[in-house]
């Protein structure tokens, strides 16, 4: 970590301030720790519970947030997302976080997130001389993420390349060798 | 309207319906028509309303859903908004609709609603021999539009292109051409 | 549908759009296709979500909504409803639509919606001198609907008739007349 | 109040229990003395705060709901509100408080409650031998009543007759006869 | 009853108005009626419903708000609740009742209910000559309730006493002591 | 900041991650830039916005996260709070942050939060052997905070000493000696 300037940190941590978004939170009851249990083939919208008898410390506890994760991708960062999904307490709290590390030039490329308050697309690239990290808070314990490039160029099965050619206003060609791509 | 087959119209409304999206609705009074009006330079979060003694019919009504909107143009298709913008009686009741008008292979661009329940990015194009027409229902009075293309490169401030390239995975000099397109 | 005058349809979907009320959608994953499937015996508030994996085209389509419906009856329309319950993928999406289909001299008698922004009673009649037809949103996927003189002289098990002919100041007997028309 | 049997208030109480219904809470500070001054001539959705620095006591009481209050009118009936418009502490905090003082045989007739969680018809008839007298809770410091044979009959400008007496399959002169008594 | 004086249940009644707080009601449907089953060892947060067509008019009704009950306690006082765990038809309505029996220096000691509107700390005292009961009304169906001296020194496994200590500025063989008491 | 181990950092994350808490976020506009100015005397619920027209870069960014605070007070911590009232574009978003600084032995004392959707009470406590700091997230742009010891010992005006003598079963001279304290 020795090589992450703090004041780029905090450059980038002041960046992803506005950028928090986020569902309505409706706790009913002190906890609910979500389990992902399905009961005779159906779910719930969002979790069921764990039996609160068997909640442990456990339940509200994440560890590695302190590990820095490589960045030797097409887009030169990583996310760490900590949500309901690895923090099962989160669940109906309405709030998650994320932590983020660049390499130099690294960007969190445009996305949104369809559970948190902004929704707007955004986002973060380094443009200091070191390698960053941000934490940043979502106002959703499952606030997804819809990463625009992988969506649209990306999706499964593939979107009619006419349609995106003209959306885009890219030559076909371009569009295909992008669906290639992601 | 005579050119516009029946049941292409149909097609895409069933096409639209799992895309409605939402803000929270929570009118505290019978009605609540909003006014634009800034008081001493500054606003609220939506609109100020009017004065529910000055209420008149005409703001609970809009004329013009009827009218077919010409569609040549580089997508194809027109979008008619009936929102809280030109019908204030929808003011915190957190519903509008759109009419949406699609040439021959025209296509409601790839977009998100930032307020509204879904969020995913979605699209609609007529698939059919003529041109068509739908009825969408959103679930805000003002859910906003987020057209992909035009935000991701037609921002003002433009966003560098290098950022934009590695995120598209495009040449640099592709993305400069998109911006000067949009 | 040829008798269907088109300024019919818009001037009442200029009346019905007012009217439109809701409760609170609270998405909290990416869809949630809504199943009656009661797990040993019980419900939760809304619906179980089917399994995810098994979600198809079809959870999120539904046909019928051109095909005009038979106004023989006693208030001279007929409500299509499109909704949680024939539309499973609305679910938590907090929105719906209905068709109406209007008579001459055709109503949708007053009625109110208990999980929709609005509330107040309302009603629509067609003042025009051929059939109708009107297209209208509602802020929840799955409004209700409480049509008054239904709901009034028509309960089951029945309202003391005493107590109507208070409430209204009819005389009892047109109370118990009211009640077996009902 | 000698002549009111504490079993009947609370037979009372238990059912209007689950009548109760309600709109959004959302304080956003600890608390926002409602005012009605409008500003500029425009309002809120809700009301304006008092200047917090001015709070006294009495914003948050209100004297009154010991007083029995007269029953000799239509119904037999007489409702005491305690809401944001008498109790300008409450606004914001979603709740309310009504006392109702019934004759023998009143009733406080069909109703509805717009900004409340239930929103379906109801009433309350003393069946007792003797007046009674209960406290309700609403979920909205301003829920509203929309009284039923007030609002259909009595509505001002009046709804066609022909109208309602289709709606209600009454001869149009009841109608008209109903129209004069509301 | 007769040694309670009606003035004084009016003037606890003025203080507790300001006090009652709320979590958010989302009905999604006419009613769910709580129920505890749990199924497969999973919970819902919440409740989930009983089989509406099981529904009898005993899960609306609660008997015993006209008992007073002992205040031969520590606190001089004696909260009887009536919330959706004994009154299950109240499950989504967001509401809820209390009843709350004083002796003569008698107090409801301070609290916050971390499910209902205010959530600032609160208390009652009885300042009369004479027992004192009051009725409040709370914004959820499932306000809980932290008392806080209790649940400070209660805690059980114990905090830490130097932690105490330092907090409330006690010397932590007083905090020690207020644990065994506790 | 080199005396901060980064593990106790980590540890404390974690121990605050389920105490973050929320209010009901609900923006209706891309943004609403939060300004104190009262109009004519009165406020609204929350803030009003300042003219978009005029919002600038500096509306969206905090500069000092990075800052170390002293601790050399009653409880060896120091909580440096970013909400709405110091990042004024957090309005409407439904979220902040602090970042608390611990010293040997220092904690954050029993506390909650009326506005954030936990609201249990709850405390940290740096137990490691170095300096400490933690960044924590709240599900509201004014969460607001209530210490439990000041707001019970030192309310103005206070709080009599006899009933928070009964309510904490101290000794009445213990609770004025605190009382001078708070």
């Amino acid at each position: 970590m020795k090589s992450i300037s703090f004041l780029s940190i905090l450059s980038l941590l002041a960046l992803t301030l506005p950028l928090v978004i986020g569902s309505d939170p409706s706790p009913l009851q002190d906890f609910c720790i979500g389990v992902n249990t399905p009961v005779n083939g159906v779910f719930v919208n969002g979790k069921f519970c764990k039996d609160p008898k068997l909640a442990t410390a456990d339940d509200f506890f994440f560890s590695g947030l302190h590990n820095a994760r490589a960045v030797n991708n097409a887009v030169g960062s990583n996310v760490t997302a900590v949500n309901v999904n690895n923090l099962p307490g989160l669940n109906t709290l309405g709030i998650s976080l994320v932590r983020i590390d660049y390499g130099v030039n690294g960007q969190n490329p445009p996305h949104t997130h369809p559970r948190a308050t902004e929704g707007l697309i955004h986002f973060q690239a380094n443009v200091g001389r070191s390698p960053a990290v941000a934490f940043a808070a979502l106002s959703s314990q499952n606030p997804g993420v819809v990463t625009i490039a992988n969506t649209v160029f990306g999706s499964n099965p593939p979107i009619n390349p006419n349609v995106l050619a003209r959306a885009f206003q890219l030559d076909p060609k371009v569009v295909i060798d992008l669906q290639n791509k992601f």
